[in-house]
């Protein structure tokens, strides 16, 4: 199964430019593909990253403001184009279902897949997926209309058989193996107990990724995302523009750093730049003054997990 | 002033992709600035084409299947965003506005600039807009859903004083000079009539350009737009692909081709190209053996409407 990671595919914001493409990356986790928000372009970059268009089940669309849905009618349009007919769901506060069905009705159009809408209301911290791999949370964010941020989380997996040593005990059988992965000693007939670690290794280790934007500083955050190892966290100025980020709703790279070192997160990266800034190293310089690990994030760039 | 051309910014159908954008196109006339559909992407390709955001008053949209609308929401909101106080006036089918007022209602987007929609649902041909320079008509078409071509036509303009001729009249003063460009004649103190065309040249050729997609082969279309100057008529596919064009409500390369020959326009350009013809040539091919001077059209090219 490949690495769990992160694409880039807009990390910009407001307003989309030859260069400039607005919020949209692809999670890639546990062999689960996972589109949160998706701006003007979408569809177009999803293309340059290779993305198979059908391997993409669940949609996260953290809030209404244009940079971060634009493009999600299009990649609909195209799912029918393309005769999908797996279904989809969406995870998008109210209002969402209302300008994709008003589409529909205006161009006439009966899509042949089924979308499940799947309406974010809370104000806490809510799971609102979960399967037998990943459990997907809301991150309740502070801007200027109803926003969440999203956590993703994998789930522990069983523990590793050692048949090395499982092979010098003549009385273990294919039939204990269930048990010994879900961490269970094994009893011979002699009745000795040879311990579970003895048998198996650890299970791989469990990653996090935190996506949250748009957002002003809000340290409520922090809680709910410690120690995970990947934090997107929008950083739309620096901070010689902070009045703005208070007045927008946003947050600068310096308060993004703040909220990944208060988390004790492993990595950060910042993302949602506004245009007026054409150097995005800058926020990256601001941020490493405070969080060592960060990076300014990139169309088109993987960042994995683990690392 | 400018000599009045035509800017394709997209002229694929249905899937935007890497190389392929959807419908939308800028006709500059008479200094006058028309978005006529407006795809996804349509903002940055008319940044690519260094076209002014402020000098778009007027947006005609033919129909609303998405590639041909799915980028306006996006510029609307651009204009916004970029501070936009003048008005808009954008000539569609019934439903637009419902469907870019749902996008405001939910993001609570209250724009400072004024949108006039002007309904379309004539299905003859009918004048939709008239400045002192321009015409507009609709040109009805047959799809799938509810569509028109538009049809732009300069108007005459006055004619042109010939200077050294009016200063061999000595009675000839600055205050005749309005009757003269609208062709009176001038009478001498001593009653000599002077013809007009002694004294003015003809005013310059006036040009007119229509856009035809999208449509199935429909021949009422061709008396609307004879001996027009540049006709854009769509050839989603070739004629080996003549049943799915019926199907579909599109036409063959070879019948846009019998449209220009029949209206005697004097240029065809051809687009809306389906997406599994790698070679747009193989278009032009197809045409040229119906009617010579055809191009297949390209994004970011310029196509003047006197040559």
């Amino acid at each position: 199964m490949k690495k769990s990671s992160l694409t880039i595919l807009g990390c910009h914001s407001s307003i989309p430019t030859k260069k400039f493409y607005p919020t949209a990356q692809i999670l890639e986790m546990k062999g689960f593909i996972f589109l949160i928000d998706c701006g003007e372009g979408t569809q177009v970059q999803l293309r340059k990253a290779k993305i198979k268009f059908n391997k993409i089940i669940h949609i996260f669309i953290s809030h209404l403001h244009g940079d971060h849905f634009f493009g999600l009618i299009g990649l609909l349009s195209t799912f029918h184009l393309l005769g999908r007919e797996e279904s989809v769901n969406i995870y998008a506060p109210k209002g969402l279902k209302d300008i994709i069905n008003t589409h529909f009705k205006w161009s006439y159009t009966r899509i042949k897949y089924c979308i499940d809408y799947i309406e974010l209301s809370s104000n806490k911290l809510e799971k609102i997926m979960e399967n037998e791999k990943i459990e997907v949370y809301t991150i309740p964010l502070k801007h200027r209309i109803y926003t969440n941020g999203f956590l993703f989380k994998e789930k522990i997996s069983n523990r590793k058989l050692n048949m090395e040593e499982i092979k010098k005990i003549p009385d273990i059988n294919i039939i204990h193996y269930k048990d010994l992965k879900i961490g269970k000693n094994f009893k011979t007939n002699e009745g000795i107990i040879i311990p579970n670690c003895q048998l198996t290794f650890d299970p791989p280790k469990i990653l996090s990724y935190a996506f949250c934007s748009d957002t002003s500083y809000y340290s409520p955050i922090i809680d709910h995302i410690k120690y995970i190892d990947l934090l997107y966290h929008e950083s739309t100025f620096l901070k010689t523009e902070k009045i703005r980020a208070i007045n927008t709703g946003h947050s600068t790279a310096n308060q993004a750093a703040y909220i990944a070192k208060k988390a004790k997160v492993k990595k950060l990266i910042l993302g949602h730049y506004s245009n007026r800034f054409p150097n995005i190293k800058d926020f990256e310089k601001e941020a490493k003054k405070i969080f060592y690990n960060v990076e300014a994030s990139e169309p088109l760039k993987k960042y994995y997990l683990d690392q």
